[in-house]
């Protein structure tokens, strides 16, 4: 067995069976070891920011972390933008990088480069396998890295000759990860700070169900108001559920939702702070004199304490769930409010939806919160060009739920090839390019940074018509069959149209500006 | 004036006046002062492997950096792998990456990275400015940095208080580079092992016409052979100049080549290496008993050493040139034969051609050799995708040039969104899709690197049909006119067709297998 097949061989007996891939020379054996190990699921990918997302997508539905297989420096440095994302999400993900052989790497070849410097900005756990007889057991630790608690990107860079040399053997398997911790929190202390002034604010995995309910539960029994950190990696929601808002993006929105809290308790989410620095204002969004406890840090379990404390506090309380509820079929002009409720009269049962319509997903919460119940998943990192890639690895992950995948036009373009991994895998992701022909968030921004109004050539540089993008074009060419949508009926005519049917569709809603 | 304002006026008093960019909020003050500096051109990008590249290749041609601005860590981490390719091209290129405000940076927000770590792996210089009244002094630094010698990558990290707080002046214009260094060459020496078994290695700026003429001299005064390097980052070549071979990029027919030579002198070329390693073989590809000269390093001026060698050795000598010459125009099938023979048959005078055909550009040294003289841009680094943005920027760079963008499919997708760029400003670039379905350099590479025979799960990852690539309906949908050509009459019809009109033409060529 060379170092290639106990790669993969170790992969699959440690439950990692699916790869996104974009190989190169040094990943041959890697690729050419498919073939002796069936068990693993390879996807092939246009793009290395298509793989590292969908690996992210993957692990977010199933809690497992999927591999990718990257090429050199340059390769790793092309899905650098994804794994961030990964990274915010707190995402398992193995990535494999192929490296020059180690009697390679002296001679300073063309593509010799830095690709631990590079790994280490993303990842929790790096290592460089140096010997055939090491790899299944590095692989076994990258594994365990990625699986730990909490879980992380773990980067195995791997050198060619590790990989074709024979005389390699499959790693061990290591337990499911270990019991996440107990954090040390103090329940009954923080049992007296709850009530109306006091908000929980959630985070990490207590935006799952269980943790959901805990703390609806909470909130019935004490008056405590519910608030989601602003972008979660994932959030269950839906009739059924307790109806959580996520805290705005906006600081002046976020500022707004905190006013008046005196008490602010951290569940598996960090202290709120605002996306970006505005001049004279202050990053911090915790208002003075609100005092912040943790119940549990994102590096504990807020699910477990969510529950103990709802034990102690709200054993008898029955949280208030949102009833099932749709907005009517809106008509005349596809404005962002119309292109909402359309995804809210629509939205499937059990459906996944990858949220990055940014300035155009407004409406969403509101219009979606009485839909079936669903998860959401949101650009955790805010590395653009997350979402295709992320709802792909999501339908990999579960064929058996419909994928809805919001997209901002301009962020569509930053991994438009991942369409084409949908065709090719035949997914059921049903996309929306939100299409206003604009870096539309820019606009606000330029005014909130205090930005001289912008000029016409400032102006240019947040425009993307001249020439328009035509996504129904660049679908077709990916291989996803697309239609234009420009009134509301258009829109839920195609929406449904594209749910009905299997496998990948793509509508390009042509916003009113 | 503040922060922001100062870079771009620093920028454009050192003569860096275009800048390719993918701005996000905090560069926003940058963008506003696009309207206080109009001398400096913005080329706004979808993705910043666009930018990057395309500022690699403006350089090539003008030997003058252009800037970049990128989004925080993530854009950068977009940037990297033609960065990367920049890097090995020794190309002079200014980042501006933006950074949260200085005291947004504890705070851990979601983008935040180590913008620092990333920067350091594909820049010669890296340097954060850390207060307003040093920014524009900063800037001339970053400037001169990259017009250093060698040229190099500078990158300067932004952070969005320091752009957006007043107080700033304008930095210091420095002279024009520093003279670049004479080597300590023996030329004398070396003028004693010049001959037929001899071997000028050339690279870098010697590859360009003034060192190719002498050393043509130098050739034809002593029957010395030369080679040039297999990845030149600007190579003239063509009708009225020598012709001088690259080494072929396979080890055996790099091996073939240097078979026999007794002495290799290196003039401004690292010795030769083979790109990757492969089982059972030695990397070095310089044959046993040759003994290595080095005449100038890469980081030296290798033209001025050349020219001191031909005035010893050849001062009356006259090059050997290559007579005007063209292939007959091919009919029938499109092979890669019949394409090179149609790019040599119509290449317009005074094109520039980026090459990145890989496996398809076989026969293309040979069929344009002989036509009217041009420049010849390749993939310096390895990192495919840089096909695209370099003859983006190299448009930019000279519009009265035809630009000729020869790209394999594969690779291609890694950067589409540079058609984009050339639609918005309207850069007359003709680009050939070498449309072969496949990855097809692998397909080589799996049976090189000794891989058992591909099975079906290994070819999987090589093939990209299933669903095929429309490259017509991509460049449509990115605003370029597009043509798909199935024979050889086709191709030669629609590339003079495309030459003929001002603006991007894509022409995908699908080749016969």
């Amino acid at each position: 067995m060379n170092g290639a097949q106990a790669v993969v061989a170790t992969l699959v007996a440690g439950g990692v069976d699916v790869v996104f891939a974009n190989p190169g020379t040094s990943e041959m054996h890697f690729v050419a070891a498919l073939d002796d190990v069936p068990e693993m699921r390879a996807v092939l990918t246009l793009f290395e920011g298509v793989a590292t997302g969908a690996a992210d997508g993957y692990a977010r539905m199933t809690g497992w972390p999927a591999a990718t297989l990257l090429h050199l420096g340059p390769g790793l440095g092309n899905g650098i933008a994804n794994l961030h994302n990964a990274r915010r999400a707190r995402t398992p993900l193995v990535n494999v990088v192929g490296d020059h052989a180690l009697d390679h790497k002296r001679l300073d070849a063309p593509l010799e480069s830095d690709i631990d410097a590079l790994a280490g900005t993303v990842s929790g756990w790096v290592r460089r396998s140096l010997t055939t007889g090491d790899v299944g057991a590095d692989t076994t630790d990258a594994i365990a890295a990625a699986r730990g608690w909490p879980a992380q990107v773990a980067t195995l860079v791997l050198p060619a000759d590790v990989s074709w040399t024979d005389g390699a053997s499959v790693g061990p398997v290591r337990e499911a990860r270990s019991a996440p911790r107990v954090p040390d929190f103090d329940v009954e202390g923080l049992a007296d700070v709850l009530g109306p002034s006091t908000v929980l604010f959630l985070g990490g995995l207590a935006l799952l169900e269980g943790g959901l309910i805990a703390a609806g539960k909470i909130a019935a029994a004490t008056g405590t108001r519910l608030l989601a950190e602003t972008f979660p990696a994932r959030m269950q929601r839906g009739a059924g559920l307790p109806d959580v808002l996520k805290l705005p993006y906006p600081p002046e929105g976020a500022r707004k939702q905190l006013a008046g809290v005196e008490h602010l308790v951290l569940v598996g989410a960090s202290e709120p702070v605002a996306f970006f620095g505005y001049p004279g204002t202050d990053g911090h969004l915790v208002p003075e004199g609100c005092t912040v406890h943790v119940l549990a840090t994102p590096e504990e379990d807020g699910v477990s304490a969510l529950h103990a404390l709802a034990d102690l506090v709200a054993s008898d309380a029955v949280p208030e769930v949102v009833e099932p509820s749709r907005p009517d079929l809106p008509t005349g002009a596809l404005g962002i409010k119309a292109f909402a409720e359309v995804v809210g009269a629509l939205l499937p049962e059990r459906a996944i939806v990858v949220d990055e319509a940014l300035t155009s997903g407004y409406f969403l919460p509101g219009a979606t919160v009485g839909a079936p119940a669903h998860d959401w998943l949101t650009l955790t990192g805010g590395a653009i060009g997350q979402g295709l890639p992320v709802a792909t690895g999501a339908a990999v992950a579960d064929p058996s739920r419909p994928v809805v995948s919001l997209q901002a036009d301009g962020s569509a373009m930053y991994t438009i090839q991942a369409l084409w991994t949908q065709a090719r895998e035949q997914l059921d992701v049903t996309t929306i390019i939100c299409d206003n022909g604009a870096y539309a968030i820019l606009a606000g921004e330029l005014e909130n940074v205090g930005a001289p109004s912008g000029g016409e050539r400032a102006g240019k540089l947040l425009d993307l018509t001249g020439p328009a993008l035509d996504f129904v074009a660049l679908a077709t060419g990916l291989g996803v069959p697309a239609t234009r949508a420009t009134t509301a009926e258009e829109l839920a005519e195609q929406f449904r149209a594209a749910l009905a049917e299997p496998g990948p569709h793509l509508i390009d809603a042509v916003l009113a500006r």
